[in-house]
């Protein structure tokens, strides 16, 4: 026998029962969405690389997947890299096309090419798969699906208090408890690095900064001075290293530590006001909490930035995050639009739901009745009532041969389907339906009509 | 201003009237798939260039997307090939994997990677996109949605029977009338080719015979001889080019001729069989008809052959497919594994019911009301309200900015949503909402809970 065939590395088949449990976040996520007036897009799986090229840095432009050009694709080849056998320099030149690798860039490319037919602001979502090369590890594919929400065309701070109402909806369906938000604002980072005289090493100083969960304070301190903020700016940050206590008191701190700088002020300002709304309207079951650790994404984020964390028992890194930019769209030519949005990490929220429990028994159920097939005659009679038991909307379904009891049985217990139909000769000739429940083994006889009621009452 | 960026040729984007369009196609064909018990698997959007290699013919091969490796890629470029130049043969040092082409080559990949897992006979959808290098052309794209279902590990008819039932049953869903499902069986023409004289010729003889609705008997007689078809067998084609009316009287004649066949009277006992069942179980909307010069996917389909035709009204392909293949597996090296399929194709879908309107009005409907902002304490108090309108599901939301009135009821307008709710000082102050009605311009003021209760009742 040939070998086993396989998909490639980073990649998954899934199975029926995964792609039930996926879908049953994949609804909640959209059906929030919708709730919130989101519209769905979708673009396509491919770009021009033109469009993706340089837009996530040069790390990025490695990871991103190319497609070879069709046809005689060497016909164009670069002659001076081909000869020099440079493969980087080759790429653009036989490949014209290449793999979404977040659904932003592509979002941005759609509003500036669309800007005409849009109304702004535009909500959008979009949930589709991304691609990236980057090494598989646990928990890390090369395929894998985002789901984002933004808003364009408006710098208003109620879109930022509508994602945390969002998050927190999203997790409310899927029964999550224990989540928490955490919010900073890239205006705090600015207004602190501004103050200890680090504004020229922003980036370094975030960086940094955002290790203090995994390497403690001392070794914060270490690689800032490392990287040149001196000594007595390190000093100043000291209130900061130790901010704990609600929301309300960290912003106090805040005032005090950025009294100096207007931008600093400025982020405050945002936070106190996203907070006094989010008190306002309660929150179900997340918790807001101000992390003015929090750096994702920085040189990206302009205003808000949210990062999502699994409840403390689930050993697990984001399961969300998402930002205010106020230049998305520039890289396309258009301007002073500014947006604000978040994603869902879908396949961490899996692992999430798995490992307490937290998918409905009832996702996994598909089909409901099987009727054994005991010849043509019997399968003929019984398709007639299958076709009738789906119009009530019961998955429904004849177990195609005439094999041996026992065997159809088995099939029915190997697929976990609840309830099994029997039609021989006699239900037949009286118009009724033996129906045997497969748990707790009892057989009932039925006609059509009380056959789905009983059917109905009991799913 | 840089100029517009667009999407890759052939490909598109789906903008929210489009996506919710294409969902509403999507839903019913998920929907009845699940009645009848077929079960969802999703595979990577790219195989292992091996997978794919071969099973599509010279012109397949070619059409299929191929992936650059990542890194220094030349490094192991066939080096023969490198120095000639040879695109074609260079290709799988360089490109170790390649998009999905269809839904069937990598569903029998996944039967036989986790075969031990898989309970037979298995019943499984799949709704993926596939991607294909073609020529685009008016509703041809290089980026299009499959959505499959097929059984495999079972030879029973009763399948056949109940695919077409399940065509009638989502086109009934889509409220299309006047689809025509077609069927044919292999065996049908290999008796026919054997009859004439021309087994050795069974291709050339089938493509000749599918051009009969485009090019007429002559030319189709002409193109047999020129394939070498004897002009004896030619003329004992003649019953076949007149072969009309219901599928019985069709049945009859094909009996005459394929008296001396075997295998042509073995593919008409299963046409009879079908036709038989089908006319006891009944159709909705379509209706089943013979026709023995369908041969599509020939050197795949060992028993019957599917195709299904939109109403005649709208010119247009066909809008589905499928047939029974025996050896699906057998290119992974599993042998004996017989299954049966068919194919929706949502693109031509899309176009019939666009063309017939047939698309429901509420498909598109998104947000059903939008609250009027007129500064930070009404937009705190419309929120409240808003918490609690899409706890009853009904999506709602606030205008971002308080910007000028006409501003946000243009808003409204262009994004068709149908309601919008104003609240200022006064309302806040009895607690009132009031609710403009933006197709009559009727106005109401309600409480909370009146308001509530007006919405969903005229949604």
């Amino acid at each position: 026998m040939a070998q086993k065939p396989s998909t490639p590395k980073g990649t998954r088949d899934f199975n029926p029962e995964q792609v039930a449990k996926r879908n049953y976040i994949f609804n909640a996520i959209r059906g929030t969405f919708q709730t919130f007036g989101f519209q769905p897009i979708e673009t396509p799986s491919f770009e021009n690389s033109s469009t993706l090229m340089g837009k996530y840095g040069e790390e990025g432009d490695r990871l991103i997947f190319k497609i070879l050009n069709s046809g005689d694709y060497l016909a164009k080849a670069n002659s001076e890299a081909y000869e020099t056998k440079d493969s980087n320099k080759l790429i653009s030149s036989i490949s014209e096309k290449a793999l979404r690798y977040d659904l932003t860039v592509p979002f941005a490319r759609y509003v500036v090419q669309h800007q005409n037919d849009i109304e702004f602001p535009f909500k959008r979502y979009q949930i589709q798969p991304v691609w990236r090369a980057d090494r598989p590890q646990n928990g890390r594919f090369r395929e894998f699906f985002q789901c984002d929400a933004d808003v364009v065309g408006s710098k208003s701070l109620w879109q930022e208090v509508e994602f945390i109402q969002l998050y927190d909806q999203v997790f409310s369906a899927l029964k999550l408890e224990g989540v928490t938000i955490k919010i900073n604002n890239r205006k705090i980072l600015s207004g602190i690095a501004e103050v200890i005289g680090a504004s020229d090493k922003l980036i370094d100083f975030t960086v940094a900064l955002d290790k203090l969960d995994k390497i403690g304070e001392e070794k914060v301190k270490e690689e800032m001075l490392n990287k040149g903020i001196p000594q007595s700016g390190i000093d100043k940050l000291k209130p900061l290293f130790t901010l704990s206590g609600s929301f309300e008191s960290q912003i106090e701190s805040l005032k005090g530590i950025l009294e100096t700088s207007e931008e600093g002020k400025k982020g405050i300002e945002e936070l106190a006001f996203i907070n006094t709304a989010i008190s306002e309207l309660g929150l179900n079951t997340t918790t807001l909490q101000l992390d003015v650790t929090l750096a994702r994404g920085l040189n990206y984020y302009t205003g808000a930035i949210f990062e999502v964390a699994a409840p403390k028992t689930v050993k697990i890194g984001s399961i969300g995050g998402g930002g205010r930019y106020d230049d998305l769209t520039g890289i396309f030519g258009l301007k002073n639009v500014s947006g604000v949005g978040i994603s869902f990490g879908l396949d961490r929220i899996y692992l999430v739901l798995e490992q307490l429990g937290l998918f409905p028994e009832t996702v996994t159920k598909n089909v409901e009745v099987l009727f054994i097939n005991f010849g043509d005659k019997e399968a003929l009679f019984s398709l007639k009532a299958i076709k009738e038991l789906r119009l009530h909307g019961i998955n429904a379904e004849l177990y195609p041969d005439a094999a041996k009891m026992k065997k159809q049985m088995n099939h029915a217990n190997k697929r976990q389907i609840p309830f099994v139909v029997l039609v021989g000769e006699e239900e037949i000739n009286s118009n009724m339906y033996t129906l045997k429940n497969m748990n707790s083994g009892e057989q009932f006889k039925f006609d059509l009509e009380a056959l789905i009621v009983h059917i109905k009452n009991i799913e």
